[in-house]
């Protein structure tokens, strides 16, 4: 029998996320800090509304690009929040998560042999989606020394003749980085005079700790060639609705459109309904839970930088990013070890880039009892990896 | 600015189904015959599993490839129906509806340039996701008079050095065709022959009126080379849920797997337990449902003869496809027309493909009310039709 496969898919490399949480799940005693989803339930009146729903029976198809009514709440939310302005019919698609909506974009935006350029660490999804499609993808290093910010330069520095498109992933996942409007700015500059597009990822923007986000999509120029995605997943603790969107020109959405409703149809419809009551009588409960995450953001960094390891400090999205580098280990190495000896499950850098190397993600959407257990373990890990490494 | 999209991508016609039901939204009276979906709402007990699963805070991720419960439960209800066995862990995968599971089977097999045979008419996916990977979709006609099944010779005669795929799209949309075991071995001995894979989309496989489904998967030589893709959304009246699956060998199923983690993470929560109740508590559900859906085939069929349209009997699904090229007009202008004079919508079948010129989609999975109305105003339609053209 021949090969039933694509080789470039079986080339693509699993996610690096998972990995360790097989061995979790068997290891009885061991804590994770290593999901990216919120510890918190979805708050009851959202999930009341979805209840609703289904005791109403609206169990059918919605429409492909999804209901009306929460494409409505969607533009709503994204002008009075990051005053960007988007047409409802024409300009926004719901899509299941925000990782269906980053597949549409670049399935439909790509061409094989195109250049898409993926600022790293970031999230593990970009890269094999424009593998998909046949495009190039092209990684540009975040620097811990520029507060893993995507700088005009290395973008500039990035681009060439075959450059269509640029992954904005900010806040970003795992460092905790958030770009700043004068940022922003530089590097909209740069996507102009390069004539390139933005698939801006902003499915963290209402977890920022410091300053409000601000959208690519709202500077001069950007609205035309940016598509913005976000969703409930994180802001709404809503991951297992299997809930986003993406917003953008017209021609673009429509094609996302075409390629959605031939591979997934529409999104879940109780959750469509439940993502409604979520923009409507959501805000309280996210300024609750984004005050919760700061407690815990600070008492993490507080530990870690307590520990000796330089950790910079994240202003968005629920992950601290501690350098390890001192241990002269490759982080794969150092969070197996710790598993191994402390039963404490994190996230190896490497598993969002190999510039990831020499750092963690530790994900803080946990209970503060649970943070507490796990650092205390880590700091015993450390001090002892210190001792060893000292006696030699 | 230069052009955002992929041409390939632009290129791909959009479904001809929803065409229609833009206009029907907005015109009072009207009556649809057209959407694929059951009428019925999913049945009580199935959405209340969803509704505890909410009220329990169920509304986390789940594993990428679907609750094991879940997946545990498919390959029962697989192995007791058809008589084939997959491996809940390693075989089986969870999908958002069966229209992901398709994208993923045919993103994880086709490379550029080999080709997919897909007889047609068939559901309208198939050929915009072989030609979003860049393969080949070589069609094969169904043709009225061999009941619009797949015969082992015509494709025997459409399998060249490129062809990788063979679709099998039966119980088939629109026509209601399905294959008997005799048909299929004949299939399945050119498939193995000739060294080829099926996707075979079996999302009709509980409606069936005459005879029980047959799964290709169950025969010999076979079960290596199909990925058999099956659903809640037909069966268990659950499309709005989104929760399809795929099963098949490990190493395609653990490539579409890692597709699905990436361009997906994991189908909705609530609708993995929702549905691990539909296959454990739902058989008598399906039953009723296939009953109602029988006697309303039986009319459709008996009404549609009655006013003198050729009509293949089909015995599975829930469509009827009758021939009207006696008026001498293309489907879509038949549609059109009949939309226009006598607010009936019902599907051109060209919406299947070119071969589906000369037919109409019916679906009468609608109750007999809406049905009777919409077939009387057909007839006069029909009538008034003939007169036209025997005056001329």
């Amino acid at each position: 029998m021949r090969d039933p496969l694509n080789p470039a898919v079986v080339a693509i490399k699993p996610s690096g996320i998972r990995k360790f949480f097989d061995i979790v799940s068997e290891m009885k005693d061991a804590i994770s800090l290593g999901v990216g989803e919120p510890d918190f339930p979805t708050p009851y009146h959202i999930r009341e509304e979805g209840i609703y729903s289904l005791e109403k029976a609206k169990t059918h198809y919605t429409s492909n690009a999804g209901l009306m009514e929460l494409r409505t709440e969607i533009c709503r939310f994204l002008d009075r929040k990051y005053h960007i302005r988007y047409d409802a019919k024409n300009e926004t698609l719901v899509t299941v998560g925000g990782s269906e909506a980053i597949d549409l974009a670049i399935r439909a935006m790509v061409c094989p042999g195109e250049e898409v350029i993926i600022p790293q660490p970031s999230y593990v999804s970009y890269e094999p989606c424009v593998i998909l499609t046949q495009g190039v993808p092209v990684t540009i290093r975040l620097k811990e020394e520029d507060e893993f910010r995507l700088t005009a330069k290395d973008l500039r520095e990035a681009i060439t003749d075959k450059t269509k498109l640029l992954v904005l992933p900010f806040p970003n996942n795992p460092t905790g980085a958030i770009l700043t409007e004068e940022n922003l700015k530089e590097i909209a500059a740069v996507c102009v005079e390069k004539d390139i597009f933005v698939v801006s990822d902003e499915i963290y923007s209402e977890l920022t700790y410091d300053q409000k986000h601000v959208s690519i999509a709202s500077l001069p120029g950007m609205r035309e060639r940016t598509i913005v995605i976000n969703g409930f997943s994180k802001g709404h603790a809503m991951t297992g609705w299997r809930l986003g969107y993406a917003c953008g020109p017209k021609e673009i959405i429509q094609q996302m459109t075409k390629i959605h409703q031939f591979a997934i149809m529409c999104a879940p419809t109780m959750s469509q309904y439940a993502a409604v009551d979520a923009l409507k009588n959501g805000d309280e409960d996210v300024a609750m839970m984004r005050d919760s995450y700061d407690k815990r953001r600070r008492f993490v960094l507080h530990e870690l930088r307590d520990m000796g390891l330089p950790t910079f400090e994240p202003f968005g999205a629920f992950y601290v990013f501690p350098n390890v580098a001192e241990f002269g280990m490759t982080s794969d190495a150092f969070a197996t070890k710790l598993l191994e000896e402390q039963k404490v499950a994190i996230v190896p850098g490497t598993a969002f880039g190999d510039c990831g190397e020499g750092f963690l993600r530790i994900s803080y959407a946990y209970s503060h009892e649970k943070l507490k257990l796990a650092l205390d373990r880590l700091r015993i890990f450390v001090e002892h990896l210190r001792e060893e490494q000292g006696k030699r």
